[in-house]
């Protein structure tokens, strides 16, 4: 068997918690099996080279960013190297550049694009444990780049496809996927099997367990991953192709607090105006969620959606900065807002799932603000005050619970 | 005029040092200059690394310490791109993996090899300021290697031969290159040419100017060195082929405390016995300098030889347990000991300078306890406690002083 695994920035913040991630590895290894891991940086090593950089030039060049931010991985691997070294097993460490790892040119936000598996696979051949440095990779220009927040998930992913892994394990400070996050709801159950729908819809909705796109890419490549405990050895949860809901109608009740509101009135009522709204975004970086559009007076039109809170002063300036290309008659916005979604493959066969949430919500006392459906999520945009009682109530409703 | 400057680790420890470097630099490509800056890691960077190292892995391997190490010069090289992106001169900082700084394989003191200038030609050819890390390199399976200590000199020649630039600038924290220690002897005088060969003999004996290996490679492909100071405007010693002596007889008098002697006595008086003890000294990485070898009797003879202070304990050991290849009947060794020299060209064609040498120790009543020679130096090995004496003694009889 060949099975990455990937361990985060926390598990290998000091000393023993290498050791703990080296012995755990070395178990795995002599069992028989081919092992590469995939490590982040220690601790908050990033967030303190982000300070160094900020300290020097309060708006760094993107590609000397990322030149610093990758050393903080190379110092993770090395030191794993050694710990493994101490416990007498075979173990190489490789940077993005040894293993070729290509990606796109974007710094800061750059996307995988194909790796270069004959390094590692000699090193695995060899009987070694290859140790590889998450979260970063090389463009076409040799320069380092690195994916974004949560990117060595992605990493970890994408190894695990090139090299038609087993399994793809991901290591986290929780022991699996819920049915609701288990501060704002404590008998939430853990699930055993998610589909990669499930999980992205999770994912996306303020789930932190797993980065979004790194489900993507395990749904493309149909990598088995696993989501477990680094910390005890409680079995985690496996996602995959058609796992099975246990005839579960959904899987989970998803809160993002990190949301605002924009809505944007009295545009005209042609053909492109909603294309050229979100271009302008878009351009700018700024992702765009839940968008409801209605029909207003005058053969004028009302569109709103939601943002992340941290871009709703960009999103602001840039939409009425540009009034000309919106039309717009009037800009408005809400912060105290948050997203609360039920997520299941079951809703698709079961007529009845929205309006079981919408009662749920109606004996609770919670307001609607917004509604958006795909095939397996149902979302409603509500008071922030209301967001935890409103998850108690729905994952209830839904008999979710232990 | 293409011109490669390098600054060590002290000269990049601090937001304030970094941009002092950045704006010195700026200054020369401002006058229309294509600049190469070689950096080294930040302050004490490498010994923090270091200490990571060995509280995971006393004896961590020496190929995984290299991949921890250089991420120091990696830090180093991003935040003094982002200096000059903040005075608005563009800057790109590039790693030993994307300037191809290839090397041998010995991982902690690799020999460079080759570089490919061509991604730093395209840089300097669209007018940028290229920031490359020192001290480090790549060998033929892409690992990282480091050069050992004062490696980032040898990587600025390096690159200053093979860019076919006008002049290496190393910039350290003297003023350039002394008669002997300024510390040692207050009037010592700062020398405006040395020759390759004489600026070797003072490296090699104590006057840390320059690592040694930069030297001799500025040597082979006729690099224009300049040693100046990183905090000042003087005008530094410049090393170059030919250098005019200002018909001086001896250029200057060094002193290197860190010495130890070691006498192998009655070895059997056969041919291939001092190769055979040499042999095993180098094979085991331990430099061996002065060497004197003296017939003793019943067909034995003794050999002494001096060693580096830190490799005694080590060369002890070695020569003990080897008892049988040493023939020795008896192997004795101090501590306290040091060498003084003078070095010049001038000596060459002026008989008499051995005897003027021992004739102002003499009078200054130090005992000389080994002598050796080279073409261009005169090394006495004598009591620790009499070098600064010997040193400040033999400067006036030379007149070296200002």
């Amino acid at each position: 068997m060949l099975i990455v695994k990937k361990f985060g920035g926390s598990s290998v913040a000091d000393k023993d918690r290498i050791f703990h991630v080296a012995e755990r590895c070395a178990e795995e290894y002599e069992k028989g099996n081919q092992v590469v891991v995939v490590l982040s940086a220690m601790g908050k090593t990033t967030d303190g080279l982000l300070a160094k950089a900020h300290e020097i030039d309060p708006n760094p060049p993107k590609r000397e960013l990322d030149m610093l931010l990758v050393t903080g991985e190379q110092v993770s691997v090395s030191l794993m190297a050694m710990a493994f070294h101490v416990l007498g097993v075979p173990a190489v460490s490789l940077n993005a550049s040894q293993v070729a790892m290509r990606t796109t040119s974007a710094y800061g936000s750059a996307k995988l694009k194909r790796i270069d598996t004959e390094r590692i696979r000699n090193e695995l051949d060899s009987r070694r444990i290859v140790i590889i440095t998450g979260f970063q990779g090389v463009n076409k220009y040799d320069d380092m780049t690195t994916l974004g927040r949560g990117g060595s998930d992605t990493t970890a992913v994408a190894l695990a496809a090139a090299l038609h892994a087993d399994a793809c394990e991901i290591y986290t400070d929780v022991e699996g996927v819920y049915t609701a996050d288990p501060r704002i709801v404590p008998n939430a159950r853990k699930l055993k099997e998610v589909s990669y729908d499930e999980m992205l819809e999770l994912a996306s909705l303020g789930a932190k367990v797993l980065h979004n796109r790194s489900v993507e890419m395990a749904k493309k490549y149909g990598v088995n991953l696993v989501v477990l405990s680094s910390l005890n050895r409680a079995e985690g949860t496996v996602v995959k192709e058609g796992a099975k809901m246990e005839r579960m109608l959904i899987s989970g009740v998803a809160a993002d607090k990190n949301t605002a509101r924009i809505s944007v009135i009295g545009v005209k009522n042609e053909p492109g105006i909603a294309f050229k709204i979100f271009n302008l975004l878009a351009r700018n970086h700024i992702n765009v969620d839940i968008i409801i559009q209605s029909v207003g007076r005058e053969d004028r039109k009302d569109i709103s959606f939601t943002v992340a809170r941290t871009d709703l002063q960009e999103a602001m300036t840039l939409l009425n900065e540009n009034q000309s290309v919106t039309t717009a008659r009037e800009i408005t916005c809400e912060e105290g807002v948050a997203k609360v979604s039920i997520i299941g493959a079951g809703m698709l066969s079961n007529p009845g799932v929205a309006a079981k949430m919408f009662e749920a919500l109606y004996s609770a006392n919670v307001n609607i603000k917004m509604i958006a459906t795909s095939e397996i999520r149902i979302t409603v945009l509500i008071d922030e005050a209301d967001a935890n009682r409103a998850v108690r109530t729905v994952h209830d409703a839904f008999d979710l619970a232990d």
